[in-house]
């Protein structure tokens, strides 16, 4: 089923602005390839689950993540938080960030963890798509806003 | 905003069967009440945010939890995974659960962090409905579906 | 090579004053059994590692936990982590705890994960004493200070 | 205390092959360095805690990371693990480790949380010698067998 909507998504999400989700056709060409690319970087011997993710800055850099386990489960991290790491390592902020990609060797596209979305959400404005990819490169898109709605964040703290 | 929203959810949700998301409004006063208090038993030296947390079991017991900071901030803990982890110590597991509360002393309901609703999605149904109290007890109501959608979950590792 | 230090251990480790690690034998039976006996309530189905953890509190009460696992690794916590929380929830606080059990279902005697060292070490003095027990209830003893030398804790950030 | 082992350590601890920790002056000049530079980096608007960590690879290269905190405060990151994921994309392992240097803004030297040195173990041997710097650069050193003696680890899993 999803599958289904991934194929519908990938092909007709072109606005009349010829972008997609904001992005140029090249954009999510290397976005994809990007995300899915990184799976093979994951460190994963206790799940075998490879999932890749990728930022794309609005200045145009590709940084990408895989999932880093742990023989404390616990103690391991995810795709999507070794990505946002390593982008603000290199400085980028909240406001850097123009899309998210995620990709996983499942049939089906596969969401970030509830965890991972509240990482993002603390560089990411709500309207961020997130590219969910199938292991073949399709994808479906959602808004980070819609992945984590009513959303804790840092305007909590300062309340 | 929020807070004009948690008065009118509160006062107009009780449904055809004069139950509340399927709770006696006995059951709710509880819940409220519960997850209210919880907040008192925070430890919370570093952010001062105080979190209660109260699940309702099919069973009719209530069980809390407040949120367990840490010097090393990540290694802290918040209060709906407490209180579930000391639901599954007392054996509950999926299926066990009618309702989740959520309360802090913000003026406005406060949701979940993802972490917790991922936490809490391995052991609830998706349409669980989780109360979001304002300090006042005032809530707003959204199922863990609604929290968390496209969800990840035990069955993409099975997959 | 563990496996014989703990029966040298657990034998051998009586002080002058009749108590182990300053706990009379009778306690440390009851710890030994709750921390075994708590292994059963894990909820692990990806490790299948199932450990079990307990507080003994200055006041003699036993509080235990064991492992909730997540779909999402990284998600989860630990046994001894859940049995913390649970006695924060009770009141405790730094200053209630006498000693800690952690037993899994390894031939030898297995120590926390560091992440669990650091929850502990936020509520317990580093004299407090770790039992490590094996399968069979054997045991091993180093307190918290041994297992996290140097720690990083409360007062770093204070300074 | 600490201060004053820092500068014994920093001065005395040339071996007899001219090495320091099997580093030589340069690279532990420069893990120094690098240390102290990753702080800036830091995203830590919640705790105002900033700590640097850097990982000296055994074929030259060094790899920094900050922590990187969230709103919700357990959904954050440390330096060490920020700098060990950071490597782990670059396709290092278990074995391409030979030097860690953490930095923070304390007069004294500091160590890595415990869920860090968890973190580090599963990449780096027990051997692997772990600087620890004041905010001057000034250091002491231990191993990482040293700050996480009888170690939880992937052997135990496969036991």
């Amino acid at each position: 089923m999803l599958a289904a909507k991934a194929v519908e998504a990938s092909s007709a999400s072109a606005g009349s602005d010829g972008l997609i989700h904001g992005l140029t056709a090249q954009e999510v060409r290397l976005l994809t390839k990007e995300s899915l690319d990184a799976r093979s970087l994951a460190y994963c011997p206790y799940s075998k689950f490879h999932v890749g993710a990728t930022l794309l800055t609005r200045d145009g850099n590709f940084i990408s993540g895989a999932n880093v386990e742990n023989a404390s489960y616990p103690v391991g991290t995810c795709a999507e938080r070794v990505a946002m790491s390593s982008a603000i390592m290199k400085g980028y902020r909240m406001g850097s960030f123009k899309a998210v990609g995620v990709a996983t060797n499942l049939e089906e596209p596969c969401s970030p963890c509830g965890m991972c979305r509240q990482f993002l959400r603390e560089f990411c404005e709500l309207s961020t798509p997130v590219f969910l990819h199938d292991k073949h490169g399709q994808y479906i898109v959602r808004t980070l806003g819609e992945l984590l709605p009513m959303s804790f964040g840092p305007e909590h703290l300062a309340a």
